[in-house]
């Protein structure tokens, strides 16, 4: 039994701590959504009214918020976790915050906390059944990969804190642009004249296969019914990340410059709450 | 047993004549590459002088070749396939095309020539063991279907020749756009500090996997040792078809024309005839 704090209970972080819970852990958790911190209460976790709370006597802090501001403000905020904490402690970061943000906060951290870089993938149905994709990177102690092997399968890419980030980059690169491209070739399909569901069954089965044409791509063809499992607004944060960290490694990406202006786009006409197949309704307008 | 005129045997036309010989039909080929005809009858097929002459005695004219122009000059030359052969015939167009051509040739055969479309997907590996992705349309006789499954797995996905290459349009979007992101995820991964191949190894695992990912992204971090499976030049010349099309149907593909311009810009470099996995060339060029 391992004492965690975590913090973050979106999408993903809600499921992923609910697992902890019921794999025995005591998981205290903090959100800026208070109703979410009610939610996984109800489901068997412990409630802290701040990040510094949820740290106060927790072995391992979790990380699973958004962005790097939320980051920041979660750990070196007021309240923040490591505001008045003192003592070693583990931090897993399991958020996509790239690999610059993650080699600064490694720099900042006090000497007595140790950083697990551990950003995932998979999606939320993935999360709830414990076998998502973590691209890892650090000095893990034993409790650390046990932890992370109870969340999914971990692979360790590197020794430095950053460089699970970079693969996640790479990850995002093929997931956004996949999801981009069925949106795009099934819009093709019903531009020609062809039924999507048609064109779908049948090049999914060939050379065109990917897990996002699969799973975006039925679901751009049957309909989220108003579910969402994965946020348009994920991928405009995280392909901006990935032009941001390419550029400053000197690379061109344009198929990812692409998809990213496709997200925005789907945005901006109001999807950026909704499920990220249906980004295929942004092409669809410009059939109208 | 079936008489078949084959016309064209490039990389994909080849092993897919030769598979027909095999399963014991008469198969008599022309190429104007007369080096290949040389290959194809040491493989037991036959050879002819000429689309006339391929075409003079034969029940299925199956047609391979790689461009419109060559396709008329093929069909409708001075020694093309219909210049002097009367009476019924199948033709069977293996070829990508387009919809708008194929259509078109719909309208020009004579009367007793029925018409089957009949891309397909796959590469050569696929072609060899005969088991490639069939995207048909027409209105095929019970021996079209029985020698369709003699090369792969035939879906037909309408009643009109035209069907069959939309369809194939929407699979080179998704083939032709995850090649590209193969290549610049892996050359982010290296413009990141990471090791292309173990950044491959572990994202091909979760949801960025795709085919290309596994077959072309392995070619990419192993080297093809100038082995050349499918060539650059198939997608540029696909993805203009793509960009045509799709641009007659009013809509916009910003992925297709990145990941046209990414092949132009290989084939400008000289790689027009290299496997389309050394694509990444073209990103690791822009590292050094």
């Amino acid at each position: 039994v391992t004492s965690i704090a975590w913090l973050g209970l979106g999408a993903m972080g809600a499921p992923m701590a609910a697992r902890l819970v019921a794999g025995g852990h005591e998981v205290t958790a903090y959100d800026v959504d208070a109703a979410r911190i009610d939610q996984f209460v109800a489901a068997g976790g412990r409630a802290a009214a701040s990040p510094a709370q949820a740290a106060a006597a927790s072995d391992v802090l979790a990380v699973m918020v958004a962005t790097p501001d939320q980051a920041e403000q979660a750990l070196f905020g007021a309240d923040g976790a490591l505001a008045t904490r003192s003592g070693p402690m583990r931090c897993i970061l399991f958020s996509t915050l790239g690999p610059a943000w993650v080699r600064s906060l490694a720099s900042r951290l006090p000497a007595p906390v140790g950083l697990l870089d551990a950003p995932v993938s998979g999606g939320v149905a993935r999360a709830g059944e414990g076998t998502l994709l973590i691209m890892a990177s650090g000095t893990p102690l034993p409790e650390d990969e046990e932890l992370l092997r109870e969340l999914g399968d971990p692979t360790f890419v590197g020794e430095k804190p950053g460089d699970g980030q970079a693969v996640k980059m790479v990850n995002q690169v093929l997931c956004g642009v996949h999801i981009a491209a069925a949106a795009e070739a099934l819009s093709l399909a019903e531009s020609l004249g062809i039924d999507a569901g048609l064109a779908w069954d049948t090049v999914r089965r060939g050379a065109a296969a990917s897990f996002m044409l699969d799973d975006r791509g039925r679901r751009m063809v049957e309909g989220t019914q108003g579910e969402v499992r994965s946020a348009v607004s994920i991928f405009v944060k995280d392909l901006r990340l990935v032009l941001d960290n390419a550029r400053t490694g000197g690379l061109p990406t344009p198929l990812v410059a692409a998809a990213e202006q496709l997200f925005s786009i789907a945005a901006a006409q109001g999807l950026a709450g909704r499920d990220d197949s249906e980004l295929i309704e942004v092409f669809r307008g410009w059939l109208r």
